[in-house]
């Protein structure tokens, strides 16, 4: 079958490689749409190299049709269409056995530690596959993934009815997240990020304002926006050093922050503000049982994926696709790769 | 009635100064004992001028006896023993409003923002009076504030039977908070502190290991005792601004670390570790209903002022008493004025 | 000032009474629209004879316009339009210390315990007053008690988008419980009532099926609904006995049941599927800080007062009014009152 | 090998059967000792006809070493003392995918559902399979499981240092939530059964009060004892339908009662205190991660199996022990069998 590999920094070449060969508790999906993530961009540009292994396949975005069944997968049958949960948790570690698969020690997803989706076919665990509810087409489908961090988030923040929710940074995830928000019922999203068409696309999925922190003080902006009171939420998506300092200094007390985005950098910033507010900052990783309840919104249109996708291409025009996301070219947001 | 001022930077005077007459819903209590806290040097040292009016009388931890009841008052009596929590919240503010006087946006505070407890009599409103149990006596019950701050702060912990604390800095507040943190079933109490003479006390009062972090690798060190997992929870009292990276990098899946000692250096952190651990890091300030439950708690013995009243002098005597703590002197840990 | 009057079981006046005098942390408020509630027909029953003093003026659910503010009040002003939280909190009890107050142990409502608002002004502590916000009308203002029984009702539910949520009983508390339910992003709420017109407007607020289980057997229905699984919460606004035993069948595992409606009859039941599916069944009072939040849901139109709106009358026709509400005429859900 | 089989009502022999064979994700464990539990009474008893396969092999608590390892399972190896986690989840239902394997909707346990441990040799996933920490014996070990069913409640029921907590039932469960409450700080711990014995017991492992409700009335003696306020938590052991009424009427606001104990009679009671004071009640089954945090705590000391264990006696008396059991003889508690 044909595969998109990436071979080091910058380097891609669609291959013809091996067909995976299912277990009898495992199923073969045929790839109809995948999905480019920001930890694709950090594999095409060769880190990770503790965890990946070059050439690699990326990808862990997707949608398809299941074209294969292992004899002891009874729930799933050939030609239906599915989603299916990309992480591989090891099922015994500490966080495993506390039913937090999303924080296993030994985590495993595709596209980065085993082979992934930018490929023709893709195996996976029978009891990781998902059907796609009628009605919702497999384009839509494939956004399951990344809304499903979003709903993750959200839950972790414990957004309530009325609440005002600040989400930094507008790229895929921050753009779900803004809906997912804004579903929960918050009184006021608003949507920070440096690039103006992300502000316009996050109005346009729901945000109530939005702020670009190059042009205005965002924190006097939210500040006076509350009548000095504070936000009720935080959810970081972009990963910025100096997302912290400001979430905690726009925070309500009691607030809650929540760290989706990997920052990788020194963080630099004032604790006391977490002491007086007895504020919390948590963190939010992937997501645990969210894949049928993200599968649902989506189908009834509560969530839209349809704005985020602004390209769509063949999986032989992956190299290109790569460059437009690296390069931040044609105001791109989520690419999909069509094998 | 005499008082103990401070004028300023280190400077100390015993003055007369007028007694404090009652409103209805007043008590005036006559003190036995008041301990002096980490705040009360801050006020010594002449910081928080944005709060404190000089010359003022600091002091916000004691017992008394009540000598005159204002007449909406009808649940404590003349000749009571009582104690009485030191916070005066505002009462109308977003946080009191969601049953958080504890974070009360307008804060007001004993000793800091009106005048304190060390002097011969003080006055405060009635609902914040709270009688002695039996059998504990004026001077212990002298601690049950540093002790309330230190119950709020495990029970933000989560501590559940069985954990792993780890308890950083073993000041007064510190050594209160290992004895909650063992008290509460913890499986090892880790106490953390640069002065072996607190060690030692630690010890003395349950913890089941200490670790000096100038003498040892304290991270390596917890790593190791824990085979690798980690700790539950991390109780920061210290104000260390190092405290936090330490405390993600102990720290198990899930994790929660609360931060109690204000620090107002910047902070310098790795902050994937909250997302990758979906951890917790929360505040703690002081206490909302805990000073009975407290009460109790000491009054059966089950937590023991004893061990950390190391002083106890006349008021007269309060400037060598501030002297002693702010040179670390004669292994201090807790000094209890006798007006 | 006149004032409606329940002299005994369905025995009404409106009689000249004495009008209230503010004390200096009271405003004095004329009152604009008046709805009748639940708790103001078991006043007219002549019940809770144990809190109600007859002559007895019920009613607590209002909106009006400030006419006097005590000196202490410095945060509203004379002609503002308001409402007002009508429960009186003691401030002492294990509840209130507590930080909620809405379950204090010596709680008064006014229209209860104290003179209430079917009468031409009332008085109220100054912090219990809430300006509101622009373009919200005092017709559907006054509906903001009802909504934030609601609201309170479905956050201890703890809602999350995606939820599968049943509303037992669709009185006014009822379909605004529904109408929080959706905004929280439930995937699917269902409304169970015994009345056709009722479910009608259940629909037309934003119940995704609605159920009669007269006609149905609605616990298999609502089995069929969620493929067997079952549904995430239930929320019991109409005090039936037998709802517990259907609610605990129809939930999912770890599901929650949220009891608002109260029962004074014997309730029986199951309790094993408490223990099997680890439910957690909860009880929701009144409200604690949901007023601000509550307005401002309404003032942006995200739930909406007006279809529940059945009928407005002047004062003097209080008699009538109660009439209609007790023998259930008219399809009449809420009834304001024009003093 | 041997093992006791279950023909039917009271009809217990012990039989030749043949030694399980291991899958390579298993281990076969020597089984040393296996204590009765009440469910293996139903067993007994010819109950549960639906899941259990009769002849059956009753029994899920036991201790053993490990003869014989899968090639699949590197953690654990031949000769090493350990006890197993009895429970079976589906891994793939809406509970298993939550996180929450104990209530999972295919529930399997040794004993009931799959040949249990009153034989000599069981076999069990290797990911089940928990070491004895050294120091504990393998007497004692075999009770980590119903201590980790208390464990489990508990922490169901937020047991905070401090509480006073309610202990309905003090049978084998019973008496380890006892000392589970008590190891939690409780201030209070009030132990409820009709049996002197149990209560003499009670008391010896850590109850500060006990109470026969036979003997005096419980609900008036502990709302004395709480003067009036009401207990923190009441954990619900022995099954009792009256249970209910009673833990509620005892409980403080904002109170939890935690339902441990199987009840299959119909329930009567009053639901309207769980509204007024916004009570929570609640379920806890079995246990998630709890046997290696309890395994700790027993090897410690701070939970004490000893006390607890009345009767010691070898495979083929089996059939006495469970006359001894089922008639209520000899103040038996629990019985440890060794094949």
């Amino acid at each position: 079958m044909k595969a998109l590999r990436v071979y080091g920094p910058k380097s891609i070449k669609v291959d013809e490689v091996v067909e995976p060969q299912i277990r009898d508790d495992e199923v073969l999906i045929k790839i109809k749409y995948a999905g480019i993530c920001g930890t694709d961009l950090h594999v095409y540009r060769g880190a990770m190299k503790d965890r990946v292994k070059y050439p690699a396949v990326p990808g862990h975005e997707f949608s398809g049709v299941v074209v294969k069944v292992g004899k002891e997968v009874s729930w799933i049958g050939e030609g239906e269409e599915v989603v299916a949960n990309p992480v591989h948790p090891c099922g015994r570690c500490v966080a495993c056995s506390a039913g937090k698969p999303n924080i296993c020690v030994n985590f495993k997803i595709l596209g980065v530690d085993i082979p992934g989706v930018f490929a023709e076919y893709v195996k996976v665990k029978g009891d990781k596959v998902y059907r796609i509810p009628k009605g919702l087409s497999l384009r839509n489908a494939a956004l399951v993934e990344p809304f499903s961090v979003a709903v993750h988030s959200c839950r972790k923040a414990g957004i309530e009815a009325g609440d005002t929710v600040v989400v930094i940074g507008q790229g895929p995830i921050g753009l779900c997240t803004t809906q997912v928000a804004k579903h929960y019922g918050a009184y006021n999203v608003v949507a920070l990020d440096v690039v103006r068409s992300r502000l316009d696309l996050a109005k346009k999925v729901g945000a109530d304002e939005v702020i670009n922190p190059l042009e205005v003080d965002a924190v006097k902006e939210i500040k006076e926006m509350t009548g000095g009171v504070g936000v009720d939420k935080v959810i970081e998506t972009s990963g910025h050093p100096q997302s912290l300092e400001q979430a905690l200094s726009i925070l309500k007390p009691a607030g809650r922050v929540v760290l989706v985005g990997l920052c990788f950098e020194e963080v630099k910033f004032h604790s006391y503000p977490i002491v007086y507010k007895e504020a919390e900052v948590v963190g939010s990783r992937v997501y645990v049982d969210e894949f049928p309840r993200t599968l649902n919104l989506i189908s009834k249109g509560y969530l839209k994926p349809e704005p985020l996708i602004t390209h769509e291409m063949p999986l032989i025009d992956g190299d290109r696709a790569f460059r437009i996301l690296e390069d931040r070219l044609e105001d791109a947001v989520k690419i999909l790769l069509r094998p």
